[in-house]
């Protein structure tokens, strides 16, 4: 067991409920709502992974904007420049997950830097961990914009333990996406996987650290982690 | 616009049907046949996708069966070790589309060399294309298990470059996959979409260079660049 240096926490899906998106979808297309919001999100992250395999980085406001456009046109739903505005702005408006703002600060208390490692742009981040009132629990906040490259490609995880001058294994990574936490690990994170919906694990090759229902779950286990005999 | 030196051909969803999969699962868990085979390929290609940005190739074999793994558990389906076997080994006897055979004999006048470029295993390439009574069209078959990349990696149309000694732009990527085709026209391959759906175009920052309804709106279109106007 390694000691930890730092514990990172992806944003959208983990800290963040992108669920709230599909209510405002709803009453823009009733009956849609749901539809369109998910293929909006399997779009927003098929093209993440498709940028970057075929090396043409585009900032994830507008690999959003790309995934909404394809989303509504496969859906028949006639999209205004108004209400795409509308569900674009949903994203900085997102509401956190309830267990986020006291498991923030019940580690508050371990010492340990706090960070988010998110495909989100800088912009997108400041903007909308701001409105969910989470900002100042993080030291930092790391965008993949600065590698232009998305998650699951070892850049994305590698920013981060250049940024804490850290061995991976000396990085936690908290993320309720199974696909996240499989780049992680097999990057050589330890990894605490959020599954709030009782998913199958990734069948990618690796398996996560730790698995919570919550990130209510997350203060125990990292406590345990830290403890003295971690010293190597 | 450049003379051209190849026709490659996507298989999966291209050449063959992958539907016929959903009948048997339906078969097998009434009900659930479409839910089941629709999310055993999005897992398929995602994996393919996430296998590859982490750098951690395993075969399309194995990556299908995971991909049946991970679905079967998600939708809580029990599956047998003889029902996961005879799911895979549809995966080898998948039907040709009406309009393969045809095109592909039309296209043997052009006098220009068939190959295909595919995801899949040697082996199944093989065992597949045999039993769809297609392997004997095409000059070469090519997996990119010899780069152990999948599509859209750069290294996965590559191949087919140094295969026949071609610039990029020299051949010509059929497939129906959307995201294939952007893959392959970022590479700078040309490229004919087979839409056999009217799906929207994907939003990944390149164009095909031709869209047909079916196979058989291609052999026109290749008639039309391979006319002595285009020796550059």
């Amino acid at each position: 067991m390694h000691r930890l240096k730092a514990v990172l926490f992806d944003v959208y899906g983990t800290l963040l409920d992108v669920r709230s998106v599909a209510a405002v979808a709803e009453a823009m297309f009733p009956g849609d709502g749901a539809a369109l919001s998910s293929l909006w999100r399997e779009k927003q992250l098929q093209y993440s992974w498709l940028r970057t395999l075929s090396d043409r980085y585009a900032d994830f406001w507008q690999v959003t904007g790309d995934a909404l456009d394809y989303a509504s046109e496969a859906l028949h739903l006639r999209l205004s420049p108004a209400d795409r505005a509308r569900l674009m702005n949903e994203y900085e408006g997102l509401t956190a997950f309830p267990d986020a703002a006291s498991a923030l600060q019940a580690l508050r208390r371990s010492g340990l830097p706090l960070a988010v490692l998110s495909n989100g742009t800088p912009r997108m981040l400041e903007r909308t961990l701001s409105n969910a009132g989470l900002r100042d629990r993080f030291a930092s906040i790391l965008s993949v914009d600065a590698v232009r490259q998305y998650k699951t490609a070892p850049a994305a995880y590698g920013m981060a333990a250049q940024q804490f001058g850290a061995a991976p294994a000396e990085l936690v990574l908290v993320s309720s996406n199974g696909w996240d936490v499989a780049g992680a690990a097999s990057f050589g994170l330890a990894t605490f996987w959020v599954n709030r919906t009782g998913a199958p694990v990734e069948r990618l090759g690796v398996e996560p650290t730790a698995v919570g229902r919550s990130l209510a779950d997350l203060p125990a286990w990292l406590a345990h982690r830290i403890t003295p005999r971690d010293s190597d």
